[in-house]
């Protein structure tokens, strides 16, 4: 356990849930509480019921018979203070605020009332996580907000300032075969800011990988000196939220933030060798990366397993994203006419397979040379899926990609481009082809394999990543 | 008909396919005509075979009793040219060279071959498509070179250098639940070439939206031309492949073409009136907008549906594609004041629905009045699933997405946002997720919603179609 105030209070041995209720949100956080079986004490509270989900529900806080650590509050605005209380009177570590309607309203009521919270916790010894926010998913504690979360830790940490963030980056990084160490959302940061979550990350040995949303910023000029302390240890990706005056508008009724200007975010982003995305699914794109290959160092682009056309997309969007698509090297060229292949004189780089090389062992035979060049610092390839034609319909979907041996030439930095979409016969209908498209991730995920949706969006994480690296003290 | 000369070609009253067999994509050339269904007389030609698929075979053309009109060439290079002498005799109109391995080998004998076979064609009057493609796709005519293929026809023509980009985007394309008048795979464009294939498409009274994929163009000045008179009446969108030095190899290999300098294409296609697209992703993204909104003709956008993170992330990403997210109207705010809406003063554009409007019919209202408002040109709306909470679990999809009412709003230009990806519970796999998202996205194409898979590509195809409009004259 390190002494990071954050630590401890991700370790409670009970939580409460005040406006818990059998249905609706109140419901919902403890409900995934104890659907992933988190092992301490879980207590309901609410007045209106004497028991809730099968537990005793307390009417209030103080009637919690034994110790309480951690508050999850569900209540109104209105019935914090009295909540924080309570909470001091129970020696609770920490409150988790839900609840909302404070400063991101623009009511000057309202803003006052939370800094009277924040006062009052303060004076209590009690600290916050919120308010508006989902809180604490912390798979290996079975901490979760929302049902159906993997159960399963990872080595990503993730802080998000919005709770929506939160669901949809863990979500969908999840489909993507990401799995978290802890993913956190903060929403106005009243207490524990930016900089804290991130301080935490950074020393946190369960997490490898630091991903961030941020709508504004609490305390910029510690920030900035916290982000470059995380980025020398570890990678930090960062998508920030309301970069233009709409998204502005935006964050300001969202999580009561002041954006700040896009350029002097994108300069301390730089500066502090962090990572910047644009989107939530840039922002997955790139932890893929970090995630699923080997670190990539170099432009020098090798592009394989594509069609004639796939082929062309991949060089010319490789181009534009800035990767280098040098010549077939000589040596691989002359080491095909020597195996006596056909076709030597006309593959080059990319390789299209479309033709001669149809066959699945060649194509994983030019990937492997490819792989073992030293010319090569990437390895782009297309993974195509079993309907794609050419009689291999009755092959399992394991033993067609085992094909490719990818794990054999994963030494070399690479990404893998599967498009999710039909390629051909014989898929007859949208039912049939989401079977088979769900068959094949489950298959990706268990090989981890870092797989991209579109070749636009693989190249753009490549080069991330390589200005990441290219961006580091040696 | 038209006298254009392809219409003729594409009706034939009876099709050859020479080198068929019952496996391989010799049968898969006869197998997809007979699946579809093709009204016309079918002949197998393969001395090896008395029958296939249970049509009789014949030894060679010639041998065919009744009239052909159109022939399929699946056999190796060196027989074409005997193939052509035999359709002379046949007076065959057209023949589609599947057949590949000429210029685009790079070998002189090759090369040689390929001009050898125009010029024999030439003589006997007969017409080319191809060498080196996968030839035509009619719906109407139950022609197809796949199975599987939609059997509806639709509006888009598409005329594409790359067999595989023909699979690729008529495919991905049709998931998108975009129908295809025709779609013609010409590869090495030996005779007919991409300004015939454009011109056709331009007067053909089945087609309203013209995609095409082009790697070089075999007669620039002419295709200039033709480009500006087909743009002046039809939308026509174009991929061009080999835009950088290793996708002009990637052409050259592919389909023997010259691909030309970047620049020269961007300002011919803007000049023209066309619109430019940079990946298969992306023209199938501008033709959803042209196939299921109304014109999009200005930048001021309403973005609602969203959650609080999502709002932020459209404002920015919108800004960023260069369209305008304007304040709300004060006409909308006040009436919802005069409604009685506790949260009139904090929704604004975008108007996030996560607190106060999570109930749909309240996102359906403030949606309507967005789209009645005349200061919005645009409505970026977001289409969230079932599974995303709310208690909603019990309402058929159906029922779920009718509560927005998109038909009603549909006379404002929109894009729709659906992200295809777990927004929380009740999603508890993989398995579960693709079913439910097959099952929403039958549901959206039978709506004929412009639904696209991120905010980005939204934003950016709605920028594309707003410059279509802006280039054209009055």
């Amino acid at each position: 356990m390190s002494d990071h105030p954050l630590e401890e209070i991700l370790h409670p041995r009970s939580i409460a849930v005040v406006g818990a209720s059998a249905r609706g949100r109140g419901g919902m956080f403890l409900s995934p509480l104890q659907e992933f079986g988190f092992k301490g004490e879980l207590y309901p509270v609410n007045p209106k019921y004497d028991e809730i989900l099968g537990l005793k529900s307390y009417a209030r806080v103080r009637d919690i018979p034994g110790p309480l650590d951690y508050v999850i509050s569900s209540i109104p605005a209105a019935g914090v203070l009295d909540l924080i209380d309570d909470c001091v009177e129970k020696q609770v570590k920490c409150i988790h605020l839900f609840t909302a309607r404070f400063s991101e309203t623009g009511r000057q009521d309202a803003a006052e009332l939370e800094l009277e919270i924040l006062k009052r916790a303060q004076d209590g010894g009690i600290r916050l996580i919120g308010p508006n926010c989902l809180g604490v998913y912390y798979p290996r504690m079975r901490i979760a907000f929302n049902e159906g979360m993997p159960k399963e830790p990872g080595n990503v940490g993730l802080a998000s300032q919005s709770g929506g963030g939160v669901g949809e980056i863990t979500g969908y990084a999840g489909l993507r075969g990401i799995r978290f160490s802890k993913a956190i959302s903060y929403g106005n940061a009243l207490d524990f800011n930016e900089c804290d979550y991130l301080e935490y990350f950074a020393q946190d040995p369960e997490t490898e990988i630091i991903l961030m949303y941020i709508e504004g910023l609490r305390d910029p000029r510690r920030f900035h000196h916290v982000l470059r302390e995380a980025a020398a240890v570890k990678p930090v990706i960062i998508l920030k939220g309301g970069r233009g005056s709409a998204g502005t508008r935006a964050t300001a009724s969202h999580t009561a933030s002041m954006a700040g200007t896009q350029k002097l975010w994108d300069s301390m982003i730089k500066q502090a060798g962090a990572v910047s995305a644009e989107d939530t699914e840039e922002i997955v794109d790139i932890a893929v990366s970090f995630c699923f290959s080997t670190p990539i160092t170099g432009r020098r682009t090798a592009v394989a397993g594509g069609s004639g056309g796939s082929s062309v997309w991949a060089a010319d969007l490789c181009e534009e994203a800035g990767l280098d698509v040098i010549p077939l090297p000589r040596e691989i060229r002359e080491e095909l006419k020597n195996r006596g292949n056909p076709v030597w004189d006309w593959i080059g780089n990319p390789a299209d397979f479309s033709i001669s090389m149809g066959d699945r062992r060649d194509t994983a035979n030019i990937m492997k040379m490819m792989a073992a060049h030293p010319d090569f610092d990437l390895l782009l390839m297309f993974l195509s899926g079993p309907w794609r034609g050419g009689g291999s319909g009755d092959v399992s979907i394991e033993e067609h990609m085992k094909q490719y041996e990818l794990r054999e030439i994963a030494g070399k930095p690479m990404v893998v481009i599967f498009q999710e979409r039909p390629m051909g016969p014989p898929v007859k209908d949208t039912k049939e082809l989401a079977d088979m498209m769900a068959e094949m991730r489950k298959w990706m995920i268990k090989a981890k394999l870092p797989v991209y949706p579109s070749i636009k969006r693989a190249a753009n994480a490549a080069v991330k990543v390589i200005e990441y690296y290219e961006r580091r003290p040696a």
